[in-house]
């Protein structure tokens, strides 16, 4: 039916479900004329970032009020920033799982209460690639966790739920084929490695507050790269995990910004 | 010498130090200028309340520009936001474990390159409460992870080390002492659980995207309950072992909200 799936039988049984963080709610707002039409979604880290893809979104849509006028949608939250350009909505989540968990779990509730069809969501970003060229996106076939496994461990309650980080293959290649179309735009198919922490979860020498060799370093970023890990971040399994687990269609570009 | 420890000999060879998502380093700012003088961090997850928290000590401390004008020191990042109210800093640290280690890995290393001094770090925000009055507060004298152990398993490259999570016992009775002066404040001291997520983590029925039993829930809340968890926090562990790592008095107050 192209509609998300929300694999929990109470959510329906609810008289109101308020979604906290993105100050949204199904009682206080009229969420299918908000955003039944929505067809895309992209999420990324940074609010500033994601209020200028919007504008952006606008101009290359053409769409009436492009510039500096999107409103933030979720202005009564500081949690997370929300904008809207025609059918795409641009979403930011903050750094880490726990963070981009809380905005997927309240986002995808809000795309089943409007009742969206055929929504394909991807995360932008900027990502430290291994052994590529500066300036590359890494489009992710597969999200891996810091021991190279395509897996998501998602702790409810306190029993460990393991969830597949695959992302959609004809998408990946669909944005790839797009990437061809531009000139002079470094494009690849890799897995991403998404760590817990920037500084000590991605053996930063020179910003960490323990200490390690450079020996260390360099041998796991080593046996990273041949296990096919082509770029590092902080939330593609999480992101991965919870797209598969709703049916939604997700992919994860990330420019490999140093 | 009261002053911060950073156990990273690579940190003191850098030519430049730059506090990413702080917008701050040390080539581009004088940093013992600007914060040589600080004397208490007060760090929560919201922006804007850090910034009413400033306000607030402005006006309790009497100080001059009391009022609307508290400038966020980190302006030019949107990952946190930082404002000062005379020898206090109040500094927000987005959602969960991964963003709050970013900021305190470079508030750390800005306390040590500041030279500051018997700095006291104190974790304030929301928690849900555990068998306890609502609008009590709660002070940690440990942190727990799900499975109620006092550790914080960090990976670094692809080891995991495990640190302890006990807090400041001196502050925490101190503190508590401050909360008898004031009428109708319930304050106590307990364990603080710490989970990876909102939804899943904390077993929202009515919120999470997968499905289990009320029955398994309240089974692992008394559980939790019975090993002395009064609230559940997203934070608590990793800041409770990087003050530890990095001997700064730590303490995290949480008001419990519903």
């Amino acid at each position: 039916s192209g509609l998300v799936l929300v694999k929990n039988p109470h959510l329906d049984l609810m008289e109101e479900d308020i979604l906290y963080h993105l100050d949204l709610g199904t009682k206080t707002h009229n969420l299918p004329a908000m955003f039944g039409d929505i067809k895309f979604v992209c999420v990324g880290g940074s609010p500033n970032r994601m209020r200028a893809f919007a504008q952006f979104m606008r101009r290359e849509l053409g769409l009436a009020g492009d510039g500096e006028d999107v409103a933030d949608i979720c202005a009564g939250s500081d949690r997370y920033a929300m904008y809207r350009a025609g059918p795409v909505l641009s979403i930011s989540h903050g750094m880490g799982i726990p963070s981009i968990s809380i905005m997927l779990h309240e986002l995808i509730k809000l795309l089943h209460h409007a009742k969206c069809r055929d929504v394909t969501i991807i995360r932008i970003g900027t990502s430290g690639g291994l052994g590529i060229e500066a300036g590359s996106v890494v489009i992710t076939d597969v999200a891996v966790d810091p021991s190279f496994q395509p897996r998501f461990e998602q702790v409810v309650l306190d029993d460990v739920v393991v969830r597949s980080t695959e992302l959609d293959k004809d998408l990946a290649e669909e944005l790839l084929a797009c990437s061809r179309e531009i000139p002079d735009f470094p494009t690849l198919i890799g897995h991403t490695m998404c760590t817990y922490d920037f500084y000590e979860g991605q053996g930063r020498l020179d910003g960490a507050l323990c200490s390690f060799s450079r020996e260390k370093k360099l041998e796991y970023l080593r046996r990273a790269y041949d296990a096919g890990v082509r770029n590092i971040e902080m939330e593609s399994t999480a992101f991965a995990a919870l797209c598969g687990l709703c049916g939604l269609k997700g992919e994860s570009c990330r420019f490999h910004l140093l």
